[in-house]
């Protein structure tokens, strides 16, 4: 086995546990960094391992565009493709489905999609998202699901779900003919509760290593969000890591934790840091206010990250000013750091039973 | 004295030197990285200490108009402002008065100038250039300058020697009574030698701290920056620096200093870096070639920089085909390497009189 679960404490609902991989361990709850394009933006991986990162995304989809699969192939995967030598997880190619649809055609044997790059046709099947994702070599594969549009009806709901469990099945038959390689499934089900508990039984009733919640926080009100996550989380089982995808907001994470969530990936804190966008201990903070001109005082004075430790609000605020990508690169470094940072005082906290005191400390800032 | 100068060794007309500033020493031959806007693009200054750079340049003119002398004053200074505690060297904005020909007037005062951020115009003075290098807080100052346009007339260059020769005087005048920084006066006389001549008779009989080259590399032929550079560098003191304005190619770098010259600064190895040309001791290599493709093989073999440690060439094609700007981090990393790893030989062969083999090898694949 590719994957070795500890839960190590509960306190409440959030728990505290370990996931041993081939590239190395990763702490959980923890946020993981993503990297669409076999980097995560604008951080070289000596400084991403500085800020804590224990496990980074890839994306199935995009990386089998480009560079293609004959470069992981030549490589041996993407940890020598990338020289980082912790864990990866990738995603199945699901989420693009979703999200690229101009042209596309779904069928039960998979999606016919049009490269966002050279507007080419490719049809991913559960097999080929293994195929991709077994060269890619990560360290958690996922499993090929139908991530529903915000909106669809009960009666459309059901068929992806249907489609989403009929993938499953294929994607773990056809992954572990081809490697040990981890593999988790995907629960779906919309915003519909009978939908979700349905997917629930049906994925979880496969051998994967892992379960992830999907199709969420992907435009609905957080409260279903967070509704739909405290209604499904209890059904996965609490021997094996739970993940959502696509959650990057200091708020929701807190919340997800909550919930009994482990892992969880978002590209929001490094967008927001290429816009100028800091999070901070005390919120969010916009280093582009003339405000901040004059300002000695680091982005965040509780940070000890490089940024923090070197440069104060208003050189990087200069930086912005002058359109200089050095800005974007020391934000991008603060607030890695912080989403790292927040996930192990998240770890401790669990640990001391005083967890809800730190998401009520998060809350405060981050309404 | 801000300054002091050592001649360690003369091969040739090759010099082997060491500067002594407020900052720390720097030892000659050397490039001096580019740091326009108070960084050198793209480059962290961590980055900046371990490839080697010595001392950067920074441009009073643009630090002038952002973030303006105020934040200078606040900070104390650049060092504190960026986080650079090694020394730095400010240009005067002479060369901009050269390249911002648009709505230009030029007086026996100084020149009115159009911003080229929002158009607002200012009235650059030798004084209010001392002025602002001084809140700059620069180890080296330069003197305010008219660098001449390539092909103007013998008359018109008697009159931008004569400017220069004049602002050269108010310039130190005004700088001794500011401050002790060190500053460098500069020579031109456009490409006429009875210009170069007078030029050079006029400010080395100032009492300056250094001397440099001016007006040379903005467009004219290799053989007459070469030639007049040749026929001005003996002109100027043995016992003072010798700085050449605006030189970065590796042909250019080791005739100059076969020529005697001791300083040499330009954007050119970050900008192309920033465009996928990687500077090599094979010659120049153009990363977004289809041919690397497949190739495991760093940059450089030869190089030790971060980049050419850990990654391989197929990876940073894969990062420029992309458009991740983390591909022209890396190629800024090791072409800066490179400038001055190719400073520090040549260092070391003036030191081991072998200084013309190397530039040898440099020829024969920088033609
Ligand atoms: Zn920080
Ligand atoms: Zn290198």
């Amino acid at each position: 086995m590719a994957l070795k679960f500890e839960l190590l404490k509960i306190s409440g609902n959030a728990r505290r546990g370990r996931i041993h991989l081939p590239h190395g361990v990763v702490e959980t709850p923890t946020f993981m960094p993503v990297g669409t394009n076999a980097n995560v933006k604008l951080m070289i991986p000596r400084l991403l391992d500085e800020v804590g990162a224990q496990i980074i995304l890839g994306n199935a989809f995009h990386l089998y565009l480009k560079p293609g699969l004959d470069v992981f192939r030549f490589h041996g995967g993407i940890h020598n493709f990338m020289n980082w030598q912790k864990p990866v997880l990738t995603d199945s190619g699901g989420f693009q489905v979703f999200s690229l649809r101009e042209g596309r055609k779904i069928t039960e044997d998979g999606v016919l999609i049009r490269s966002p790059l050279d507007g080419s046709k490719h049809m991913i099947t559960p097999e080929l998202s293994m195929e991709i994702q077994h060269a890619i070599g990560s360290d958690i594969v996922m499993a090929f699901d139908y991530c529903a549009e915000p909106g669809i009806s009960h009666q459309d709901a059901v068929v992806a779900l249907e489609l989403t469990s009929l993938w499953a099945e294929r994607s773990l038959k056809k992954l572990r003919s081809l490697s040990d390689q981890a593999i988790f499934g995907i629960v779906q089900g919309a915003f519909f509760k009978d939908l979700r508990l349905r997917s629930a039984k049906e994925i979880t009733s496969m051998n994967f290593d892992g379960f992830a919640i999907g199709g969420l926080s992907v435009g609905e009100e957080y409260d279903i969000t967070l509704d739909m996550t405290k209604f499904t989380a209890p059904m996965l089982p609490e021997n094996k890591p739970r993940y959502f995808m696509g959650a990057g907001s200091p708020k929701l994470i807190v919340d997800l934790v909550d919930s009994g969530i482990d892992m969880f990936d978002s590209v929001l804190p490094t967008r927001v840091a290429r816009h100028g966008q800091a999070l901070t201990w005390k919120g969010k903070l916009n280093i582009r206010s003339a405000k901040y001109k004059f300002s000695k005082e680091p982005i965040d004075e509780s940070c000890d990250c490089y940024t923090c430790r070197n440069f104060s609000r208003s050189y990087i605020r200069h930086l912005f000013d002058r359109g200089e990508v050095l800005g974007q690169i020391l934000l991008t470094i603060h607030n890695l750091h912080f989403m790292m940072d927040l996930s192990k005082k998240i770890r401790e906290s669990i640990e001391n039973d005083t967890f809800q005191e730190l998401r009520g400390e998060v809350l405060k800032y981050y309404a």
